[in-house]
């Protein structure tokens, strides 16, 4: 297979995106269509990803203070009545299982779309008294939201996720909590996923289902859309007050605890895909690439290149990095495509000439740079270029994102921006009526507020005063 | 609370085992039940083991060729159909989703019970041709079995698993990967669990639905009755022909795969409660206990006793021990006796006259031997001591259980084998009638055939010529 051939099995990058990422997500073989509709597999090469995620996430909350448990699946249809708003924003996608073991059950179970129910239950039974606060828990698991339009990472009708959900005995720290998980998530993405984030509250229409405040983190992809990559929600006493989660405090008061929930999912790894990729295909950070580098034998049928490959092989697995040596055969060309559609950050040819002149190509997917580089101290050379790749990924993001973003003091303004595939920067009264407007006429919403760079005077929709500024753009 | 009063939280391990293991599972927080009935909720203690349990398989699942991925919890009913004996075997015990996003579905889903009919479905259309193969996956997951008596770990409606499916070219092929498997559980279990099993292949009436064969782990509790902690099946071609998972050989002509499937589940953590308890609570084996050393100051008020107890956390920590002290305002004999019910393995106790001598005081969990041991190299002693225990627990486990093999060559010989709490091994004639008889007298199963042993020239049940080795035993 030519490379044009091989090329041309993915769409136009810029002529159709969203082909594109379709093309990109089957054919790397990250994901496929399950049986049923809107469901994905989540292929080995994917999953390898996934695991890369979970373990840095995993070290981050532990050193936050949380703790990994488990809770059912299957929660009583009656328990998402009990938080009014929450059944409201959930009942109408939830999978409802009604028989089971061969007999219609007396009460109707939902499969999770989120476990704040269930797990407030537990809680309630076992805090007691204000020794117990603060609980942090957090749990890895599958959640099912039956959605009608799917498309694989990005909203499948089951997915992966993590959920945290902690219990405090005052606002203060409940809202500090929060916090302090939204800059955890922030400091995930930009230093694991290379991904810059906005972070900042969400208007009450964007608000979780059931929270007192939502605080979104917000990425722009490579089309100017926007994909909420994580969320953290200070849920005051709602679930508290729902559930019962009572303790006694030490002025021997009994009072209802403040809970906070935060969870990030699969629909990262789209955000990646659609962060950092190229018209070649993926672009893997290497902090989650499952190849960090990949070495290929030019003229591999040649006494000596396979042995010098996977000796090299050796050499950069002993210094952390994950290599592989890929003695398919196949011609070097066609591995070269299949690998930079793979988004294998680094590349490392190696042939009988190389070895005469105790040297390797190395090739960066990120810049298609191609180097000569000794052998003496190689190692140590690629595992500098990992991180010089992954540094480099973030301030590119960073600057193409930054030049995306403008300010708009009118409607028209703001639905220029979004037009131009940008995100845009306005004041707004905190009015409903405004909110919905710009998403009727420019399919933009509000994405987050950041009052923090200081609230224009005017809401550029409608005039009045300004309570806010919002960050309007085209989402996922 | 004296030490007294805290043991008897626990009933007397002697006299009521099943009260003692649901005692215990409650009382040192490795799970609680939840809201619906069957299901348990895995509290962050319990979860903890689960994590160790995982993380040391799965490198052992990668070392063996196999890479982790992610297949729907959802399966239509239809699929089940497609394996004769298979819908048998689980269709009664399937939960049923029949509504979703507000509507009836036009066809029923199942929560997955295990996994080889939705990934048959996805490796019949992965796989062309037999440079595809042999297709090694596993996926870390929850699964469903709808069950009318339910014990946390040990039975239960949802539980994590995982299951690991393969595709071969050959019978030859596919019978090798069972068995490899099959050891690498059998290695797991004792280097890591300290639990002894025997493996060996199934009856007929205890093999998996759909399976050829089924190769079983069985481990023999302190009650005498056999836990079974894993299996691997041969699938032959019964999945591949129901799924159409076909390739192009070499010699051009399409045929059907042979297939595979093993499991292992959280039910291990029933296994490791019971295969090492004793009167106090949990013994946990050092590679597997979430703390393997907890140190516990004395006269904790005096000046310099938490610092250094501290001191000596972070030096066992930087050594790779997972060690934590205990801070909380309790009396060390409440700590003591709550540290010991919940099977640390380690326990230091350090005070001010403690670090006047230079030493701390070291008790083993596993034998209550107390010693004093010099805070020169302490964490090297630490680290030995983990091992030693871990090697101690097997080896007496093994002891144990070998005091309670007999063998038995008439079915009398057999229901009192069983009834003194027993393995007993016996000649079977392999036929059905025999069988049932030992379940329906003795309430005992043919839990593995051992055949390389030698098998005896008659049943022991009939007195007609044997065909098989068979261990008998009650099972959980």
């Amino acid at each position: 297979m030519s490379q044009k051939q091989f090329v041309t099995q993915i769409a136009d990058i810029n002529d159709n995106f969203t082909q594109w990422y379709t093309d990109v997500v089957l054919k790397t073989e990250l994901v496929d269509y399950g049986p049923v509709k809107g469901t994905m597999v989540i292929r080995p090469y994917g999953y390898a990803i996934w695991e890369n995620i979970q373990k840095d996430m995993d070290r981050r909350f532990k050193e936050a203070g949380s703790k990994n448990a488990y809770f059912p699946l299957l929660i009583p249809m009656s328990f998402f009545t009990k938080e009014a708003e929450h059944v409201e924003g959930f009942a109408p996608e939830v999978a409802v299982v009604t028989h089971a073991g061969g007999a219609k059950l007396e009460e109707p179970l939902a499969i999770r779309p989120t476990s704040e129910t269930v797990i407030g239950t537990m809680y309630a039974k076992w805090i007691q008294s204000y020794r117990d606060l603060p609980v942090i828990m957090n749990q890895w698991c599958n959640v099912m939201r039956w959605e009608k339009t799917t498309r694989p990472f990005l909203r499948t009708s089951e997915f992966l996720w993590q959920e945290g959900h902690t219990v405090h005995a005052s606002e203060e720290e409940a809202m500090e909590e929060t916090i302090k998980m939204l800059n955890v998530y922030k400091s995930f993405m930009e230093e694991t996923l290379a991904i810059p984030v906005f972070t900042g509250r969400k208007t009450e229409k964007e608000k979780f289902a059931g929270a007192v405040a939502t605080f979104g983190l917000e990425a722009m992809m490579l089309d100017g859309k926007s994909l909420q990559v994580g969320t953290s929600h200070y849920l005051g006493q709602n679930f508290s007050k729902a559930f019962d989660i009572k303790f006694l405090d030490k002025d021997s008061a009994l009072k209802h605890g403040y809970t906070t929930s935060w969870g990030t999912s699969t629909r990262m790894i789209g955000g990646i895909i659609m962060a950092h990729g190229d018209a070649r295909g993926l672009v893997l950070p290497p902090m989650v690439a499952p190849i960090q580098a990949i070495i290929v034998p030019v003229a591999a049928h040649k006494g000596g290149v396979i042995e010098k490959c996977k000796e090299l092989e050796t050499e950069l697995v002993k210094a952390g990095i994950r290599a592989e040596t890929d003695v398919r055969d196949m011609s070097p060309g066609w591995k070269f495509n299949e690998w930079e559609m793979k988004g294998v950050p680094i590349r490392i040819e190696l042939g009988p000439r190389d070895i005469e002149n105790n040297q390797a190509m190395v090739m960066r997917r990120d810049t298609l740079e191609k180097t000569a580089v000794s052998l003496d101290g190689f190692a140590d050379y690629i595992v500098e270029l990992t991180k010089t790749v992954q540094k480099d990924l973030l301030e590119k993001s960073r600057q193409r994102r930054d030049a995306k973003i403008v300010e708009a003091d009118s409607l028209e303004g703001i639905l220029q921006g979004v037009e131009d595939k940008k995100f845009v920067k306005a004041g707004w009264c905190g009015c409903r009526e405004c909110e919905d407007k710009v998403k009727e006429v420019g399919q933009a919403t509000a994405r987050v507020m950041c009052d923090e760079e200081g609230v224009p005077e005017r809401c550029a929709i409608c005039g009045k005063k300004a309570t806010h500024k919002v960050i309007f753009a085209r989402a996922y």
